[in-house]
């Protein structure tokens, strides 16, 4: 095991970097301490999520108790977790929040949009059919707020937990020259690994081939700006509850709906057809909505072909169209409208792998399908 | 090779992600256009960094022209770039450039803090002994600004040269919201590798160590709330030239000189050293100054006594502690004096790994050594 300095302080695979706030006061000596830097908050924090971070950690994560650096083995070799690959290729992907961010702040609730920052990032690992290994964050916030970064670590934990994938570290950045009072921001990294041989296996959608389409759990963590402005705009109040909305829950708590995360599932999935060809294409619904994500998976010879009938658009979705009088076309634009992720199969393989996929726990339905075309994603009604 | 969707716009491992402004009006129906986004914007970046990416990737690089996750071959088994590992530990670190940022932007420009960012994450890499790999970034801004944004990339496209890693991916999220005008954040990630052997190798530092200190390139990336407080408390001209200073460079760019990137040197050292225990503990100087970054190479039995006297501090240091009337303790706790990164060796190689270091470019002095002790670590002048 790497040296270790025998001080708790020092053991975190987290930093927390702490800097002076906007307006510069003039005493006779200048300190950094006069800059509202609180170091003993810092490390209370890091004692506090070290428990967090630890359940995460698989026999992979090596201990590395001195530096800042996590550590995380490739191949293991023992007989219960063999899990080798033979020539591995590494998934890497980055990816924020975004506004969502202002929406925990607003219902004072940071615990979930950490699993939403897990999701972001491993969501477009897994359409690279990569597994997802580890996980690292990067929290900046103008000041810390013990509860609340303890909450968002939390959360961050609890998607690595669904995930399947070790959080090894991250950094925490006490930025008040940067960030004003109450806003803070996210920034998510994972990487997974792949077999090479099935990183370029160059699988190609083909006419025929059916669109899987697996069920969000909300509106995921794109379009908040529009969701905010029509809360704003409408008068409508994050803390009541809308019986056609949800009758059990408020506003706030629909909107702040952590984003569903599909690796367990697709990982599974994956794992079972690793010789035969049966996915041909995957895609994560996020800004851009089913249009704008699906058409990646798309090239010049094919159009996939919609059917908006065929699953249920969320009660979400109807709420914020009405309340913000915004048009269908901009609703598809902005808006997964009930779809999260698609999967796209070889016809033959359509039944068995969305059963499968029911069995794993996703609420799957076709909703379409790919035809000679042009590179584009059709709706059909 | 994965499907390709044919469309340039979307063959970016670079994602776009935009959202609205703070102050939200209320037009009839509500659309996301409203939010002063220019998707246009977005795409035209993200076709000006392209080339500035690919030039950082080797032939490990896989294309992923369809997704948003960069591919990255672990292990390569052509003759040229034979670099295999039998039991790989990826390491993997994050980190931020903190307030130097405002500095940028206080100097309009743009084009040395990534270089900042991939040192803070490398340098961290390589006290683990580990190779760097890849590195993504993430950077936040209330507004596209083509130029800055181009610049910004630029940087971190020149780090990762330096450090001999490849620029995988990155996103880019336009939150204003989140962001005041002319504020922005960067976070970055990066991700080695290194022999399982020697990531446990249990190396510790013993009495009779010798510390070598490879000179810093300036403050680096940790400070700089307090350096700019005594620019505004002694009101200072970043665009003046002081010649006690730099008789050739305004204040801005002495400031501003990017963080010293170890990882080409320290790489190269270590490949020499594979079987013998020669270097038994490394450490990035970063916020704590020498003494809080060395401290976490020591273990309970020893100290490390250094001599100041041993190196030249750099002018920047003398000119912000008599300008900020600043006291050396502080100086001491805030800043690195001149030392940016230590290798602690065992006496017999001292000289030997010194030569190395030189011949490879850096500035190295013997600044103290390892004795009993408890885990301090002390000046001796």
């Amino acid at each position: 095991m790497p040296t270790s300095t025998g001080n708790p302080k020092r053991t975190a695979k987290r930093r927390t970097t702490k800097t002076s706030p906007n307006t510069p006061k003039a005493p006779p000596s200048l300190t950094y301490a006069d800059s509202g830097v609180d170091i003993d908050a810092g490390d209370r924090f890091v004692d506090a999520i070290m428990g967090l971070m630890r359940r995460t950690h698989g026999p992979r994560v090596l201990a590395n108790d001195g530096g800042f650096a996590g550590l995380f083995r490739l191949d293991f070799n023992e007989k219960l977790f063999k899990r080798n690959y033979k020539e591995p290729v590494l998934v890497a992907s980055t990816d924020g929040v975004g506004t969502k961010l202002k929406l925990a702040r607003d219902m004072d609730t940071f615990d979930t949009v950490g699993q939403d920052l897990v999701a972001m990032c491993v969501n477009d690992l897994i359409v690279e059919a990569a597994e997802p290994l580890f996980f690292l964050d990067y929290l900046a916030i103008p000041k810390v707020e013990h509860q609340m970064l303890v909450d968002l670590v939390k959360g961050v934990a609890e998607g690595c937990r669904i995930a399947g994938c070790s959080l090894l570290g991250g950094e925490t950045a006490e930025l008040p020259g940067i960030y004003p009072p109450g806003e803070f921001d996210m920034a998510g990294f994972a990487v997974g690994v792949v077999e090479l041989r099935k990183a370029t296996s160059g699988m190609k959608v083909e006419p025929g081939d059916v669109v899987l389409g697996l069920a969000s759990s909300g509106i995921h963590s794109n379009g908040y700006s529009l969701v905010r402005r029509v809360v704003e705009h409408a008068r409508l109040d994050l803390h009541a509850v809308y019986p056609e909305l949800d009758p059990d829950q408020t506003l706030g708590r629909v909107l702040l709906t952590p984003t569903r995360i599909y690796a367990p599932s697709i990982t599974k999935l994956l794992r079972g057809y690793k010789v035969k060809r049966v996915v041909s294409g995957m895609a994560h619904i996020t800004g851009g909505g089913l249009a704008g994500n699906l058409e990646r998976v798309l090239h010049p010879g094919v159009d996939a072909v919609l059917d908006r009938k065929a699953w249920p658009v969320p009660p979400v979705f109807t709420f914020l169209k009405k309340h913000g009088n915004i048009r269908g076309p901009e609703m598809d634009k902005v808006f997964n409208m009930g779809i999260g992720y698609c999967v796209v199969v070889r016809p033959a393989f359509a039944d068995a792998v969305a059963d499968k996929l029911a069995r794993l726990g996703e609420r799957v339905t076709r909703i379409g399908m790919i035809r000679k075309g042009e590179g584009r994603v059709l709706f059909r009604s």
